[in-house]
C-alpha cells in the first residue's frame, strides 16, 4: 500500500489533502527555462540538473526538454526510474558499492548513456564485473574531493591512479572528473562562494591536467549547484553543472546573500488542525512532512503567522495580535531545505493558478 | 512505483539492500513484554502503545497479543492501516479537520471501535456531521494543554464547554481526557519528569472533577510517553499509557538519566560507499534514511566509529587511528529519533539472529 494520492488533475488546489507537497508549475518552468538561458551563453558549458532535488521523471522529462545534456541522479532508484522512462542521458553523481546496486546500474545502462563516480579501486571491481556481465559500457568519473571532506579522492596523484585503474577495464570508459563543493552552496556571502569554487576549479584543473598528461584526457569536469553556478560556469574549468534545487527553491537558498533568478515553486500545504490558545495555532505539517535540518520553514503569504516549532505531526504557528485563523485555514509552506523535504512524500501536486493540473510520483528509495 | 522490498524472508542480515530500517524482533519483542508485565501489576491503568513510532500493523498485533487494549495513532492513515487489518479498538490521539478526513475516520468506526480528540469546536461539527452520515459512534476525547503548548484547550472551564458541546450531539460521545505531555518525555533528569507529570496530572484530575461534576465523568484519562511512563501510571490519576518509543528505543532516549527496560530494536543498516581519505569513510545513510533533529545516529557495536555529519544521502563517519573500514562494509545506527527515522521508509525488515524473518510495511501517508 502506497500512500494515497492527495488530488486529482482538475481538483481547486483547495481541495487537496493535506499536508501535501505542491508545486507550481508556472514559477518551476520559470526557473527551468532562466537556468537553461542563462548556460545556454557559455557554449563550452552545459546544464546538467539534479533530480535528487525532485525525483521526479515528468520533471527530468520538462529539465531534458529544455535543453539539459543529461540528468544526474543521486542513487540507483533514481536513475532506474529515469531510465524507464526515457531519459537516455543519466549522471549517478555518486559512488555505489555492492554486486546488487551495480547490476540494476548496468541494467539501466541497456536503455540510456550510464555514467558513474568512484573514490576507490574497489568500487571500481564491482562495476567492470557488472558492465561486463551486462555487456555494457559504463562511463565513469573520478571524484576528487575539492573542499566538502566527504567522497572523492585527496590528490592528483591518487586521482590518476584511479584513473588508470577504471582504464584496465573494457566495460568501463574514464570519462572525467567530479568536482562538486557541496558546502560551499549555503556560504551566505558571494565573495566566500567564489573562493571556494575557485579553489576547487584549481584543484581540478591540475588533476586534468595531469591525467591528459598521463594519456587520460578528462571530456567532463563536473559538479556545481544552485548556490555557487555562476562560478563554476564562468570559471573556463568546469563543463557540466549539476544544479537541482533551483527548480524548486527553498528557505535555506533564500538566505543565501544573493538575487538568484529563480522562484519558490515548491510548498507544503498544510492545514490549521488546532487553535485552542490566543496567539497560537497548530498545523498538520511536521517533521513527516517537511525536515527542519536546514532551519524552519517560512509561511507564505501569510502575514502575522510564522512556523516557530516542528514536531512530529505538527507544526506550531505563532500569531502576531492582529492574525485570525481558525482550524481547517491552509498556508503554503516554503520548504527550509527541499531535497530531503521532497523525500517525504509520494506524490508531487503540480498545479497552475488555483487548479491541480498533475500528480507526479515522487521515486523514493535506494 | 513503490519503493522496492530491501529483503525477503530467510535472506541473511549481510544481504539485506541498504539502506535499510531494520528491527530486531528478540529485542522488541523483549520491550513488548516488559512494558506489559509492568502496566499489569496497576489495574486501573492500561497499556495502549502508540503506532505513531512504528506505523506497522504487524507490530500493533503483537501489542495487543501482549495485552494492549487499544493502539493509538496520529493520523487518519495510520487509523485506516490498523482498523483493516483488524485491530478493533483504535485512539488517534490528535485532532484532525476537514470533511474528507472526518470521513474515512467515521469510514474506520464501521469495523474498529475509534476515539478522536478535539480542543476546538469546529472539529466537534466536523466529526458529528461524518458520524451522522455514516450512522457510527465517534468516542471523543477533549484534549487539554498539559504543559506542552501545543494541542488541547488552556483551562477547566474551556474543556468542560467543549465537552458539552460534545454531549449535544447523538453520534459522538464524551468519554474522558486526553492529557499528553510531549516535551517532558525527553526532560533529561527523573526529578524533572516527575515534576511536570506531577503538575500535568493534577490539572488532568482538577478538569475530571469538574466535568463529573457537570454531570460528564470521564472513563478515560489518557497521557504518557516513553519518557514518563512510570510516573502517569503510579500517579493515580491517568488510565491509559501511549508509549510509543519503548517498542523501539533511540539514541535521544538513551542520553535520558535513567534505566528504562528497554533495549534499542531498531537500526539502520547502512554501508560504508567511500573511504578515500585517512580517518574518514562515508557510508549510504544520511538526511533521506534517518534523521538528525533530535541528534545523529549512534553506531552500535563499531568501535572507533563515529558517525558525524548527516547530508541529503551520505553519513560522514569519523575513524579512529584502528578502526579499519572499506567499501562494502556495514555498519547498524541508532536512530537519533525513531518516529520520524521510521516515516522515511516504506519497509521494515524484521530479523532475529542474523536472519530475515519477515518485511513488512509502514503505512506511511496522511
Amino acid at each position: 500500500m502506497t500512500a494515497r494520492r492527495p488530488a486529482e488533475p482538475g481538483m481547486p488546489l483547495a481541495q487537496v489533502e493535506t499536508p501535501a507537497l505542491i508545486v507550481d508549475l508556472d514559477a518551476m518552468q520559470a526557473n527551468i527555462k532562466a537556468l537553461a538561458t542563462r548556460v545556454s551563453a557559455f557554449p563550452s558549458v552545459r546544464a546538467t540538473p539534479h533530480a535528487k532535488a525532485h525525483k521526479c521523471l515528468e520533471i527530468a522529462r520538462l529539465q531534458m526538454a529544455a535543453g539539459a545534456s543529461r540528468i544526474c541522479c543521486q542513487n540507483v532508484a533514481e536513475v532506474e526510474t529515469l531510465a524507464t522512462g526515457g531519459i537516455t542521458n543519466i549522471l549517478l553523481s555518486n559512488e555505489i558499492i555492492g554486486a546488487d546496486k551495480a547490476r540494476r546500474l548496468a541494467e539501466a545502462a541497456r536503455t540510456a548513456k550510464v555514467a558513474v563516480c568512484v573514490d576507490h579501486a574497489d568500487q571500481v571491481a564491482v562495476l567492470a564485473k557488472a558492465a561486463d556481465e551486462a555487456g555494457v559500457t559504463l562511463d565513469i568519473l573520478v571524484e576528487i574531493d575539492v573542499g566538502m571532506g566527504r567522497c572523492g579522492v585527496p590528490s592528483t596523484e591518487s586521482a590518476v591512479a584511479l584513473a588508470r585503474e577504471v582504464a584496465k577495464h573494457k566495460g568501463l570508459r574514464f570519462t572525467g572528473l567530479q568536482a562538486y563543493h557541496g558546502t560551499a552552496q549555503h556560504l551566505r556571502k558571494p565573495e566566500e562562494r567564489a573562493a571556494a569554487i575557485a579553489k576547487a576549479a584549481a584543484f581540478a584543473r591540475q588533476t586534468a591536467d595531469a591525467l591528459r598528461e598521463a594519456g587520460l584526457p578528462c571530456e567532463v569536469i563536473a559538479g556545481a549547484g544552485t548556490g555557487t553556478y555562476e562560478n563554476e560556469m564562468t570559471g573556463g574549468v568546469y563543463t557540466e553543472l549539476q544544479c537541482g534545487s533551483y527548480v524548486f527553491m527553498d528557505a535555506d537558498y533564500g538566505r543565501n546573500d544573493t538575487a538568484y533568478p529563480f522562484r519558490n515553486a515548491l510548498f507544503v500545504l498544510t492545514s490549521v488542525i488546532s487553535s485552542a490558545a490566543p496567539g497560537r495555532a497548530v498545523c498538520d505539517a511536521g517533521l513527516k512532512s517537511l525536515t527542519a535540518e536546514s532551519g524552519l520553514p517560512v509561511t507564505y503569504e501569510a502575514p502575522g503567522v510564522t512556523y516557530v516549532k516542528a514536531t512530529d505531526e505538527h507544526g506550531t504557528l505563532e500569531l502576531s495580535a492582529d492574525a485570525q485563523v481558525r482550524p481547517g485555514d491552509r498556508l503554503k509552506l516554503i520548504p527550509g531545505h527541499c531535497d530531503p523535504t521532497v523525500n517525504l512524500h509520494d506524490w508531487l501536486v503540480a498545479y497552475r493558478g488555483d487548479t491541480v493540473e498533475a500528480v507526479w510520483r515522487v521515486a523514493r528509495g535506494w
